[in-house]
């Protein structure tokens, strides 16, 4: 196998979209690997340079191009930038003519700030503190002002998918753990019964979550792997039962986990 | 002001890619306005039909082309989804054949199932718990543990920092409060005295402190304008004098200062 090619993320601001562009790009040639760096924040000539630097030293280095997926919005750094011996792959070269033709406009060329106006933060604040009073146990009240609430057994990946419902999309979700109560019941849990339309349900694998629970209490009958292979057949009973949507936490990504939330409860970002 | 341009992210997958190259080019256009729509999951040719009439209805019924900012990977559905009528920005169409040429390999043009793979999944769990474990209080073997220490007064941000921190980047972020009693004085506080080049400060404009302090305890001391005058000043003090980088909450998103504090602190990403 080859050495790892150099791949190099540029941006004047996060380096958030050049990763993800250039990852779903280099995810296509999964057999090749790669050594990539993010450079956030190249907002000036001189710190272009430097980085144009950087990258020959590794051309010359290397003896081949590193790749350089870059989104730099402003015209004088990304001018500079292109000057790198390696092989460009820049976004806003690639579609923001076509944009300005299609909205008669002249694109800005400037970077804005990025700050959280007020709106979107409170949203943001609000949704996490939301989510995190939830934790451990929930009130009516908290249950009604809900946008979704999450229904799993103990460690079954609620409270990250929580979390990032908050951070991403200032979803106020809650979180409702089964216990063994509620998993013995033919019936859905009494304080979550009001909000039907709002429930969405987390399952996993026994194997999966038999590990995870014995990191934490190890060798309990709560970790033992039969206790989780029937707490799970409980709770999916429950979900087919009760017409509850659910998903597999083993196989997915918290990302995917949570549009797939969007989707099944029809929920819209908050900003 | 004419009507909002209809703007449709589509993707195969979660849409996050989709929505994050078409969000980075229409915020160039910020005089104009846009009705945007996301449809992830789009996976089979079925599906895609029904998106193409639902596009095609919409261009109809206004009048002009809507946008579609796609980052679909498999090719039939690309393809069916091109037919729409409307104004292209496809993602792989613009770099993949690129890509390919100069890795001199076909890509795959395949949906990678997106599972977190164990090792991931365990270091983002982890570090979200981490997280939350330090939301009150701390004790020295987690400071000892963490991969960078937030420091900032009540209610400046630091919670959700962490948080993020751990969802993205699988961070270990502990959170350290400055109390008065910190603020009063001229030492760093001894618990976090032996971690000093794990340190990052917030900080955030008084007037918006005492907002989101009056939404939590009405008119108390707390909340006070002059309390928080006073100490966001002594926090800075303290800042400056051991020379801790440090960044202002109020102007920055959670994205823009994860970055930041990656830079500052010289941490890399766990996944």
């Amino acid at each position: 196998m080859s050495a790892p090619r150099s791949v190099f993320f540029v941006s004047d601001r996060t380096g958030l979209t050049s990763e993800n562009m250039g990852n779903a790009l280099l995810e296509q040639f999964s057999e090749l690997a790669f050594k990539r760096s993010t450079h956030p924040f190249i907002d000036s000539p001189e710190k272009a340079h430097a980085l144009v630097a950087q990258i020959n030293a590794t051309a010359e280095r290397e003896n081949i191009h590193p790749l350089v997926f870059s989104s730099v919005v402003n015209n004088e750094i990304r001018a500079i930038v292109k000057t790198a011996t390696a092989a460009h792959f820049s976004f806003f070269d690639a579609f923001l003519g076509q944009l300005e033709q299609e909205l008669d406009k002249p694109a800005r060329h400037t970077v804005r700030s990025r700050a959280d106006d007020v709106v979107r933060y409170d949203a943001r604040m609000e949704a996490v503190n939301f989510a995190l009073n939830h934790d451990d146990g929930v009130s009516d009240r908290e249950l009604q002002e809900a946008d979704v609430i999450l229904l799993g057994v103990s460690r079954s990946g609620k409270t990250p998918t929580c979390l990032y419902l908050a951070l991403q999309y200032g979803i106020r979700a809650a979180n409702y753990p089964l216990t063994p109560d509620d998993l013995d019941s033919d019936d859905l849990p009494r304080m979550v019964k009001p909000y039907r339309s709002k429930l969405f349900g987390l399952t996993i694998e026994p194997s999966r979550l038999h590990h995870i629970r014995q990191e934490r209490r190890p060798n309990s009958t709560y970790a033992h792997l039969n206790t989780c292979k029937q707490e799970i057949a409980d709770a999916q009973a429950i979900y087919r039962r009760h017409a509850i949507p659910f998903a597999n936490t083993t196989h997915k990504s918290v990302e995917e986990l949570a549009v797939e939330i969007l989707q099944a409860c029809k929920l819209k970002r908050r900003f």
